[in-house]
């Protein structure tokens, strides 16, 4: 059964290719179109497209689809062309002409992209949950480690010395960052396209603007012509601030393999952490971040995927706007258990102690000494010199103690602030006023 | 002449390569790293680094050399090594010691980091700039073209009618929404991550926090190894908030360029705006929406570029980094000549009267009258089947007057709603502040 | 049970998130993965590393496994790590001792490599077979409808006359250089890494030159640090050339969705072919060609995504190169499908007669005048000017008569050269040799 | 003055836009130009388009414009739109009639066209000069450390002996892969594009397959609507040829850098061919490995910029292929300085001695310890678990004697059969085919 269906019966091979693998992304658009429906419903009766009764009725058979979805027992029966499909199918079943009704005044172009939104809104806010407690453990690990110094490098040479206070609150940091443009991501997808019907509105006189507080958008794609072209550009939003997150997760990575490997021996993990070799018995791998690595490069891939897939399109819908979900709507999944794998390996890290004792990292205090000649009066080129030709001439002394107290230094975390700015960016998505709408539709 | 060098010197061949076209891109970063070195001196003065005597000679330098710079006769010497390094020169030439001094609690490190910062801080709002005149252009002229009726497509078939209005909306409604994106990047971009030395801070008892208001940033990047992870970073989220603009451009070009195809004739330019051809007379071609899209498609191409040259770096500097600017720092210039030029050719653009009266656009009405015998109580799906097969069998009628009124739609644009958003977007990257402190800095 | 199992259980999550989907693609290296088995097993007996009835008796169980793997009956029991660990669990239950002894001399990475590259190998051969009759088809069609003429644009823009022997041709030419990419990437994959056991070899006296020869593979990767390099770059090179024959579909799909458009209208499709729309009821998409461009460009991407996945990374195998499989692998059935459907669509195409007897597209003549004055000894320039200003002074005439004689022309369409060099092009990967060899593996 | 210009004279804003940097780009096609006209005008007067006297005069002034691009005399005067113009501009100065003559029976089309596959053909050959004496020190240098043995790691971990024979060998025979898949690149780009004009041929009676011979090319790109698709796809192919000699020049910098970390310190480099630190005294960086890794992953961003400016645009010219050149082209200088600067370096590499004596490495033994066990008859799985449990229980004794002999081991390099295979894949290309019919056309 196809909505568009009408004399002619389409060959098998084109639904099969058509249809590919929508069914399983649909399932997890299925509670989203719900909340749709149910505004779109709402709407409809306050503008006489459908009387109160059958209104009322509709809605309380979208509720109890609503459930199903969330129980795990929603499904799109064979034959049946999409979730849309279905949920007016099951409308249509027990409610009659009211069900097919409800299609009035919208068309799956709006409700495919309100869905979508609904969805990656969602999704927004469950990665931002996730990545809360994963920055509270860098923060934790990072006060809890202030003390303990490592070599820090540039050109990946031996340059200063740095603290695992340091390493693992820069971490924290950056996700601060993130969390800047996952919001930017979070108010170009909390806009409300429905209504804009195939791209070009319609001659119902219907009311947008209730949907929007219905579904408690934060404004209107207004245009409808813009409001379709929202397909594509919002996933291409999203996903260029996951591959933010995902970047902060491989860097992380690689420190911490580079740190496990011999030669550096920063760091550890225990053994049912990592992994060993089927010819190297000695092997204690760490395969848990080579995997979000490469997971998190993946990710970093989705945005040009994404612009490779639309680019040069005309305004107006595309059929291939369709495969955008396959490789995007997994990756948030994947993006929560790399932060959770990330947080189980770093809860459990081991960090070698006294580190920089180690007579092979000396010049690492270089810059200390010219800084002393410095603060003694030396101006700094001097200083820099005479350090240098120390160094030459092999009379290059130093000592391992460290007075860094400026704002972010050794000595001067300001985990405080790091935390307050994670804390305003967390607040301004303004997740309650979702929640409210969500819950007044879904109860109400 | 380099800093760094002691007593050996470095083969010819290594310096050429090494140093690369970084002198081109040092002239675009001189007055902003003037501008740090400003704020820079003047706070050593206050943490005793510097005499106040010192700190007052070096600033009145720095305002020559920042006067240079804008009057563009700033240059870097035969044999100079970059920028900073011709900044100190000028000084020492001129001061001595303090000019030596000034180095003290800082790296060129985090000194190329504050100058890329306040560089892209300030072509950012360049490009805001430019887009407010584009983006009141677009909204004139689709109050303007409102009643001028087009087909819309989908699947690039003919659909439903559009408009002009509706087209013209749709682009400015778009770059609302790159608004959103370019204010996380400048976000992110206008935090101070000066003092962070060579990414591992010092031991001088710097105040970080005083050159953040005196540079006009909105905060700092605390974390010292954080603020060098920035570089990068900061880089990546400009090309991503570009490339969302750019496709919003590019997206416009194809339009044109098929309007402006024969078979659609929806659109024309005046001559002098559209070029020939060597071999066929007759031809006037949209080579500038051609290459806008071209430009912009390569714009949209920076954020994987620069995720493919830091990708699986550990922390901390190398000089991989030296290499972003290359693509990026010229992209601003770029994209600014692309949204003149779609300002120009929009500006000149002639539209066609009474595109939707040829009857070959008849179908592009099915779905009015569909909704025609909805409003009239007919269930939606029979509507749909009962047009469906008057168009099948031939006996389609319908007429061309439209009654959109709804949010968004033909009759009912909400260009005010759409300039509210702009107004605030733009409102909110807090322009003043950072003029108000730079001002003081370059007059005070 | 893990290989390399001791005495320490690893953490279920890390177990769930290390396995990942690898169990799903592991299948798909199954049938493969025990031809390298068995000529790693020969290879074993004739350095004497097994008897010759233990090699015998193994070989006879890897040819009832083999045989499994192609009925579909292979499977990884729950418990069992991976594809390796399976198949020696089965030889070890049979035949104990002489099951444990085939791991000798390899490790799991020169496994999965061997494993690999006989998949790619595989399947650029099944590639090429579903290639085949598609490019027959396009030169069929490119005969059939040489007198079908349509118009050529450039810049979009109407430019001189054009055919679908001409378009059909094309593409057909096309995937003659999409070979020439193909076939390169074979060669990259054709060589032989097993024996490079973890990438440093080994102190076994294997006879590389022997399983090179038994697998049928065109030489070895000798050196093998370059063996284990070639994990990563072997994926990569086949990617590029997925991307090329998917960059020929995707431009076929763009200018089909063009042609059918109602404002060209050149083409037309079977009604079971095209789709429907949920609100528009005269509308026949062309969602297949849509699909095919979208899945296309989304092989485009996966160049750069095992770029980023690999980029940066020392040599030496990291486990980062897994997750590799997962987009690559199921792109060649993705492409197959492509490969089907844009043949089934082309074959029942219809092509719309005398397209250019309408004189809205009389100006596609432009060039036919300019060349008749030339051949009449006007020079060049001069006649493109008369031409011109006939044009402009509307006293342009023409005929629609087309005299193309030169070699790709109109009239001259050398197919017949386009199909030698398909010929070729086919002939030149050499499949024969490996059928040999893996019909001797399997049956010998 | 333009080719195209009538009677209204175009913008200078769009004038300046459309021409954009392609001066510059076309003084490096300038020859190439030339080369295309006189096989043009050779062909011309054999199918009696030109007199032979004119033919002559033509030829003979054709060869002074290339002598003049070759002693880099050759300037496009102010006013002149391009290459194509400035060379049909001097011939007509000096020849009139038969100057403007030349460019019957081409468009500018298909001359730029021919003139960018001579070029990426002849930068193709180029590059394969630069290669092939890096290719000759990297065997040298394996064969001449082939007994200094280091640390093999997997995910970074210690592993087994490798050595640095293996290490410089790998690296040449990547360049053997390398070299297929350039070779690839020029068949594609090396076949003949000249003759079909605009993309859609010419009544002209022209001969292609002389001018085919006259350039020296392998092949026609036969069919014109094919030929015109070329442009991009051969520039795509191309940029994915670089992209993998890229890959194996940045893989190579990536260990060298790690190399260098005084972590490792395996290798060191010569004072002059490292870099200092503006405040750390100690500082030797390995600058020119970073640029080079950071240049060479920027080259393998080019395939994918190149996609996104082509994706989805129909088949036929479209200006927006006219800026592919300006980030191929210089490319190609890059990647040859990169060669360059990366034998430089390695010419002057010293390793350190007796790397795995040092006790911190023995677990990189272990392997052969268990392979030690299997030689002498115990089942691989049990010698592996029996030093498993001695390594865990501080019992494992071992000897840093190695004996391995199979192809492409430490002791068995086979670098005469990688060089075998370079020698076979550089006769591939065909070189003297091209020189021959390049020399023939200037001299003859």
């Amino acid at each position: 059964m196809k909505l568009w269906q009408k004399n002619t019966s389409v060959s098998g091979a084109v639904e099969q290719f058509t249809v590919g693998k929508d069914p399983e992304f649909d399932l997890l658009l299925a509670p989203f179109d719900t909340l749709g429906s149910m505004a779109h419903v709402k709407m409809l009766a306050t503008v006489g497209l459908l009387t109160r009764s059958e209104a009322d009725a509709v809605i309380e058979e979208l509720k109890k689809i609503y459930a199903l979805c969330k129980e795990g027992l929603f499904v799109i029966e064979a034959g049946v062309e999409d979730v849309h499909s279905q949920v007016e199918l099951l409308l249509t079943r027990k409610l009659g002409d009211a069900g097919k009704k409800i299609h009035s005044a919208r068309s799956r172009n709006d409700q495919v992209l309100v869905d979508v939104k609904l969805y990656l809104r969602h999704e927004i806010e469950m990665l931002v949950q996730a990545v809360e407690p994963f920055f509270q453990l860098l923060i934790r690990q990072s006060e809890q480690f202030k003390q303990y110094l490592l070599p820090g490098y540039t050109h990946l040479q031996l340059a200063m010395p740095s603290s695992f206070g340091l390493w693992f609150g820069a971490y924290a940091e950056s996700l601060v960052d993130d969390m800047t443009t996952l919001q930017a991501a979070f108010k170009v997808v909390n806009k409300n396209p429905l209504g804009s019907a195939a791209g070009y509105g319609s001659s119902f006189p219907i009311n947008r603007t209730l949907t929007t507080q219905l579904l408690g958008f934060a404004d209107l794609n207004y245009n409808v012509v813009y409001a379709q072209m929202g397909r594509g550009k919002a996933e291409r939003i999203t996903a260029m601030a996951l591959a933010n997150l995902a970047d902060t997760l491989a860097r992380l990575s690689m420190d911490a393999c580079l740190y496990l490997n011999q030669n550096f021996d920063f760091i550890s993990f225990p053994a049912e952490l990592t992994t060993g070799s089927s010819i190297m018995p000695h092997k204690k791998n760490p395969d848990v971040f080579e995997l979000i690595r490469s997971h998190c490069n993946r990710i970093k891939a989705l945005p040009n995927e994404i612009m490779l897939m639309t680019a040069n399109l005309p305004s107006g819908y595309h059929r291939d706007l369709q495969l955008l979900k396959e490789h995007l709507f997994p990756a948030f999944q994947t993006l929560k258990d790399c932060i959770q794998m990330a947080t189980l390996m770093l809860d459990n890290i081991r960090i070698k102690e006294n580190i920089l004792a180690d007579e092979k990292y000396k010049y690492a205090f270089s810059v200390e000494e010219v800084n002393k000649l410095v603060l003694g009066g030396v101006p700094f080129r001097d200083a820099y010199k005479q350090v240098g030709i120390d160094i030459e001439e092999g009379k290059f002394t130093y000592s391992t103690a460290l007075n860094h107290v400026h704002e972010g230094s050794i000595g001067n975390l300001c985990n405080d602030k790091i935390a307050g700015m994670m804390r305003e960016a967390i607040d301004g998505f303004g997740f309650e006023k979702v929640h409210k709408a969500v819950d007044t539709l879904i109860k109400g």
